[in-house]
């Protein structure tokens, strides 16, 4: 165990720095990993990581998905069949191209999987011959490598992150397009009931599509420096796909037709990024009950020579083990309070503390993380702690779904548009022509405003003109600066 | 869902090519995957492998390991550190040269890994500091690549699999030798008791040790063709590895030391081979309870117009799945005796049949995947399910490790050796000079015969000569033909 020193920053004045302390402090990421822009996951972001995988893939096997494992090597030649979405993704793919003691060069370049449509869909064609194979509905675990220009930060962008990919295929085009609704159904029902993180989706512009997708619908969220975080994605991918890789199936009545196809993707170690950034606190990381990798620590205050803190603690823990994920930290080399930061820092989200008063008092000391509320309860309440940990859950959904909502506005004018997104950021309504040129511009001139698109669900109907360009406008949009 | 065809051949009879339409026609991998020895492991395998996953890794966690991710990419600088290491992985090696549209040749080729020692080791050196932070136990789940020069099989052996990998450092070399044999019960808890796969850890001579280990102890089982099939290993790492990754701690008196090492790794695609191999019977897969991906399947059994029958069912489902993983299979366009076989071929430990006369009769038919039998119980009869799941994970675990004593056998004479590796198989005690090539010599004569080392934790002493040279022999040893 090293020294420990907490946090040194406030997150309200300098979220960058409090979110490089945090990553650092509560040992979630080692940046010092020699690979550029590759990192080592630690522990304690591994554990509420596994638990935000399992959460999404019950939901996604709830909804008819199954799990396989596709190779993370992609021939060159399937990676190039779909033209857009090679031009999109060849510029961020490492490529294997020797093996062995450096003379052995493969026949054919591989791959490393940025995103495995090109890995997947070949496989499918063979899978998907008659309307009774359909729908197909497959996931996989797994991480993806892209050769990132942009500057790296543990989680929210890496050359290497961890996802969930869903691929599905469907017979008629109502299909799919049901099924994206659905991905968001499970994006609402994961990433905002159980991880307590809110977003909008937006219908991205055409330029700002997936390679090869016909829509793409991204979840954005707005982090503490007001700048926008992209959660995850579903596209319509529409038959693009299934015609060059030849997806297709005799129908009912016997007619041969092209599969329609959709894919969703979670970026788990992403979305863990924005469970840092909204949560935490001045003291460190704040773990929502529902995925925290260690729910509960009890630490007992030792006297010399009193044997009964220890046995009521354990025989608390037993009781406690059964529902929750418990601790205790027993550790005679470290004094309470100092457990007390340590546990904090790391953001787990309730602490027990019982002392030789407590144990006379047949009572424990419950510590809230989130709002440090102390509360005494009878030492054979367990239900209590229930409750409490279903309060603390509710409160940081609130509290985030108030920040989200704050951080939405409206402008009308360029000039507060911009001095908007300079100061405060957050999600901004505008009116927008539609060119891709216009959108450039007004990044270039409000230093990183991007346009996320039209929400999806709610018919806004333009009424003036773009906010750049004073052309007719075509759209209400939303802009952000973004990670 | 395609036609269906059963398993056309006898275990007894051809166990390859039994294992080849299991796997196809089970639905377990798929090899036409277009990368040479990579396959696509399908929801049916990945299902149970999920399964034995979260069992090792619940025993790795119990026993005080930590989960991580580390990169999956190595550079060339840190892989070659440890000089026998290198040597030993260095001709498997994938090696990622160039990014993006293959201009960009990358400063230093990366590995793919094919373990994980010297990505993890490096980061070990700057974790380990004072004897406070020892002993340091972490484990990651993860696929590794090795470019196999041996003909590939799905699950056996292939360019691609998964495991879990435990790294662990120690204070002192008494540790690290208790770590190896926490392994072992680490692997009989979880491989025999809940796989149902029986196996015997031997210390592997030195010519074939794990590359950079002072021991490496292995887990041979016995496949249904008397050819071994190796589990996990657990290796003594001693200083091999700490010394030239520089990972030393201040102790306790002030002095710097080098951590002691051992590592782990369970290869859990290629345990399941076993799991098929040894449980499954002419029908096709037999999956113990405890690990299959699904554990019981409700067939109704409808007449027109009748409506007790899926209400009923319904029921019971409800019941049934707080406990188990369970399906109910109502699809209209398949008779029931179609599903038994579809439920039978894929393994399902249970099979639970209600038809009108059982509503009429409260009761419920129970089939057993492992023996055929029928059972009849009452209907709400919840505790006789549990009861009979837990007579199948027995049964399934009695029957393997009665095939795997029969198959230790033990010869004095080469001749008869090479006999009965040729007709039986199985794992032959023999005794040896210990000379690396004597036993190539040994492997020749009896095509393919390899010494899988002394028994762990038994001392057997040479009393004899050479099986092979007549020379005064070392030790007493087995020999089998591998996988």
């Amino acid at each position: 165990m090293a020294e420990q020193e907490g946090i040194t920053v406030k997150k309200s004045d300098d979220f960058s720095e409090w979110y490089t302390q945090v990553v650092q402090k509560a040992e979630l990421a080692d940046i010092r990993y020699n690979v550029k822009g590759f990192v080592v996951f630690r522990p304690w972001s591994v554990k509420t990581m596994n638990n935000m995988f399992k959460v999404l893939e019950d939901e996604l096997e709830s909804k008819g998905h199954m799990p396989t494992l596709f190779p993370a090597l992609i021939p060159e030649s399937n990676f190039k069949k779909e033209s857009e979405h090679v031009e999109g993704f060849l510029p961020e793919v490492f490529w294997v191209t020797k093996t062995g003691s450096d003379v052995e060069k493969l026949e054919e370049p591989l791959a490393l999987r940025p995103t495995s449509e090109t890995a997947m869909y070949k496989m499918y064609s063979m899978w998907v011959r008659s309307w009774r194979d359909l729908p197909l509905k497959l996931y996989q675990r797994c991480q993806v490598w892209r050769y990132e220009g942009k500057a790296t930060r543990p989680f929210i962008r890496g050359r290497e992150f961890y996802w969930i990919e869903a691929h599905d295929a469907f017979g008629t085009e109502e299909e799919a397009v049901k099924q994206v609704k659905e991905d968001m159904e499970t994006t609402e029902n994961t990433i905002h009931k159980k991880f307590g993180i809110p977003f909008i989706f937006f219908q991205r512009p055409e330029h700002d599509k997936f390679a090869g997708a016909v829509h793409t619908y991204a979840a954005d969220t707005v982090m503490p420096d007001g700048r926008v975080l992209q959660l995850p994605s579903t596209h319509l991918l529409g038959q693009n796909f299934s015609k060059p890789f030849d997806i297709k199936f005799i129908d009912k009545d016997k007619s041969e037709k092209y599969a329609w196809q959709t894919c969703y993707g979670p970026a788990v170690s992403r979305i863990f990024a924005a469970v840092i950034g909204l949560h935490g606190d001045d003291k460190g990381l704040v773990l929502p009950p529902e995925i925290a990798g260690l729910q509960i620590v009890i630490v007992p205050i030792l006297k010399e020579g009193d044997k009964t803190v220890l046995k009521k603690v354990s025989g608390l823990y037993k009781k406690l083990k059964e529902k929750f994920s418990v601790f205790v930290d027993d550790r005679k080399e470290y004094t309470p309070g100092w457990k007390y930061n340590y546990w904090e820092l790391k953001g787990i989200p309730l602490r027990i503390e019982v002392g030789p008063k407590d144990v006379k008092n047949k009572q424990m000391i419950l510590v809230r993380r989130d709002t440090g509320e102390k509360i005494v309860a009878k030492e054979t309440d367990i239900k209590k702690i229930a409750s409490v940990m279903g309060d603390i859950q509710g409160n940081l959904m609130k509290k985030a779904d108030e920040y989200f909502k704050k951080n939405m506005g409206e402008i009308k004018n360029f000039d507060d548009l911009k001095k908007i997104l300079e100061e405060k950021g957050g999600l901004i309504k505008i009116e927008w022509c539609g060119n891709k040129e216009c959108a450039d511009e007004m990044k270039e001139k409000t230093n990183g405003g991007v346009i996320r698109g039209t929400v999806f669900g709610k018919e806004e109907k333009p009424k003036s003109t773009c906010i750049n360009c004073n052309s007719k406008s075509k759209s209400v949009v939303y802009i952000a600066k973004q990670y």
